[in-house]
């Protein structure tokens, strides 16, 4: 089958590549160990930081997002260390499973995933850890299975209240540079986030940004590491390389990416993000459909999960759509297999793209008979139209 | 102000570039005289008569579909010629003041802009002149100012009615590759046609198909002419080359332009078109304001020109839209300045990004305080639904 036009790509990630972007990167590869390179490695070392909003280093691995969880483990930690984290979706499993493969003991806190990390249970936890066992605390920002976020700046003051000397580790994968964050003023210890999502790139690189504290404990971490070693990094970064071949054509694209965020102002992006959200959250509620996140204030602004009635499969929607409308949407992963299915509004995105979006999720619930009431997309349009106050008045052009 | 996502450009061409297209495009130029670049202009123009549905030679000019109109008239006519022409609109208006500038005389039948060409009229014409003064009957296929069609098949019975000799010379330069249109078929003896419309591809080339009358009337056409003239074309294009530089990038474009409208099946094209305009319609309709076109026969399957209620500014609206939702819609031109807004649906386009278009216009109607009724994207996603027979339906992937 032959498709017109543009293709839909609404999962949460990787997102739509903008032309920009894509212009910036079609170029040729040049030596890298160059100066030209070294102009512009340094500028998105640079630049970067503003990003995770930290005046601490921050390193770029050539990997995915789950090299860059590896990354955090490996230079913070020593075989046996034991961590607290909380199970809040399908990648808060991974990343348990992650650390355990390298040695580390994980007191996983269950949780329902429609919720995100409960500091109440955090405070019990570190309460009961008089003797300083646990040496990190590991958080999932953003939750890409479910659309929930877990409250950092909370469970930063939690830790600060024991006075709990645990390092403080967040996956913001599927926030960074789509929601606000803050690196410094949240008191993270290391920040993990790949290229493929708010960053607008394709995937291939990913991030660690580093506290002092952090790099501290680096010091004395035992785990085995070599490629994510950051003191290999650092020392080289420091002049705008890197120890080994960087995926340069990716670092062109950042440097687009990182100049568009910064044109917008990040203000502006997470504005834009949160009405989205709020755009779709008021379509899927007129559907009469249920969101996935159970708490409104860990609803996610990078993408929405939608629970589908009790004999509906997601997966049959999410395929009849893609056929029909040429859009995709996010699967519900593991245990949420066919149960949701996740609308991703991040990146590059505007309000005539989502308008596309939910109008292919609203062609499909009709097509595939899911009980559901109409209108949800016009429903989203009345909550889309600017304030008064930010309104842009049309001129008429001279004639 | 940054924009993020894509611009939507719904302006009656030129259209939105594919990326496929571009990344054809994205090539170093050749020698035009070398065998490699014989091979790609033997492919193009034998492949563009498939678009035009005919056996008679398309020739290729680097130029604005201007220039097409002009090779039109330069190859057939000679100074003093009378023409019969219709008006039908902004651009049958150009076509005749060139056709004048070029020295032939033009009766130009008188029309209101919101129907085609009129077969009574120009019956009554071709009854009085018994002495075949006309030497060419001159129509635009799809008014691009208007939204309104002329019926080509139509001309051409008359013409055969009144076994009257004219040629008939036809502008699709906003209908060819998005509604049906057949060269030979209707016996039309030039066919005028651009590059950025239907074909997707960027302004800079336009098309000439020439029947084999048209052929034997350019033996004896004394207008003067050199850049234009066919007889120049043909030599060198029976071998893939061009009496002078090609515009090679383009070229690209259209052999990789062609394969897409050849994979998707004319039928299907049209198909397409067709569905799209059907729901734009609906659309306007269910706003409550009047589309221009006031025949629904003469209904355009590439754009649709909408009316303003009395008192309200079709340009202010249009930048209102462009401003505070990233889309270009067409101006009214000329006598319809500030009075309609013209919706591009045509090209490389789905119905997701129309969902998107009349989501835009919809919630610009809003904001600029155009009354209307709410529910025009609703009306439109409703006629989009495939029908059940078309409907594809989602096989749940195997886990």
């Amino acid at each position: 089958m032959t498709r017109a036009g543009s293709h839909f790509l609404q999962i949460p990630g990787p997102t739509n590549v903008p032309d920009r972007i894509l212009r910036a990167m079609h170029r040729a590869v040049i030596d890298h160990r160059s100066q030209e390179f070294a102009s512009l490695g340094s500028e998105v070392l640079e630049n970067l930081r503003l990003i995770f909003q930290t005046r601490s280093p921050v390193v770029i691995y050539p990997a995915s997002g789950t090299g860059a969880w590896e990354a955090a483990i490996v230079n913070t930690l020593s075989p046996g260390d034991r961590v607290l984290m909380f199970e809040t979706g399908h990648f808060s499993q991974l990343w348990r499973q992650q650390a355990e493969r390298l040695g580390v003991v994980v007191d996983y806190v269950p949780g329902n995933w429609r919720r995100g990390a409960v500091a109440t249970e955090l405070a019990s936890r570190l309460s009961a850890d008089d003797r300083h066992l646990y040496k990190a605390v590991m958080v999932v920002h953003n939750e890409t299975s479910t659309g929930v976020t877990s409250n950092i700046p909370g469970i930063r003051v939690e830790m600060d209240r024991h006075r709990h000397p645990a390092l403080l580790l967040v996956d913001t994968i599927s926030s960074l540079g789509s929601m606000d964050y803050r690196h410094d003023e949240w008191g993270v210890d290391v920040t993990v986030a790949g290229s493929q999502k708010g960053l607008m790139l394709p995937p291939g690189l990913s991030f660690n940004a580093i506290s002092e504290k952090a790099l501290s404990a680096n010091k004395t971490a035992k785990l085995p590491r070599s490629y994510w070693d950051w003191q290999e990094m650092l020392g080289p970064n420091r002049n705008g390389f890197f120890p080994f071949t960087p995926a340069t054509t990716l670092l062109y694209g950042l440097k687009e990416a990182l100049a568009m965020l910064l044109e917008e102002e990040l203000p502006n992006v997470f504005r834009r993000h949160c009405r989205h959200a709020e755009a779709t959250r008021t379509a899927v509620r007129t559907w009469g459909l249920e969101i996935f996140c159970e708490a409104p204030p860990a609803y996610s602004s990078s993408l929405t999960a939608v629970l589908m009635p009790e004999g509906h499969d997601a997966d049959r929607l999410r395929s009849m759509i893609l056929e029909n409308f040429d859009m995709s949407l996010g699967a519900g992963l593991s245990r949420l297999a066919g149960k949701v299915f996740r609308i991703g509004h991040l990146g590059s995105f505007n309000d005539l793209m989502l308008a596309g979006t939910l109008s292919g999720v609203e062609m499909g619930l009709r097509l595939a008979r899911v009980p559901h009431q109409a209108g949800g997309v016009t429903a989203a349009l009345q909550s889309l139209a600017p304030a008064e106050t930010d309104l842009k008045h049309g001129t008429r052009p001279s004639t």
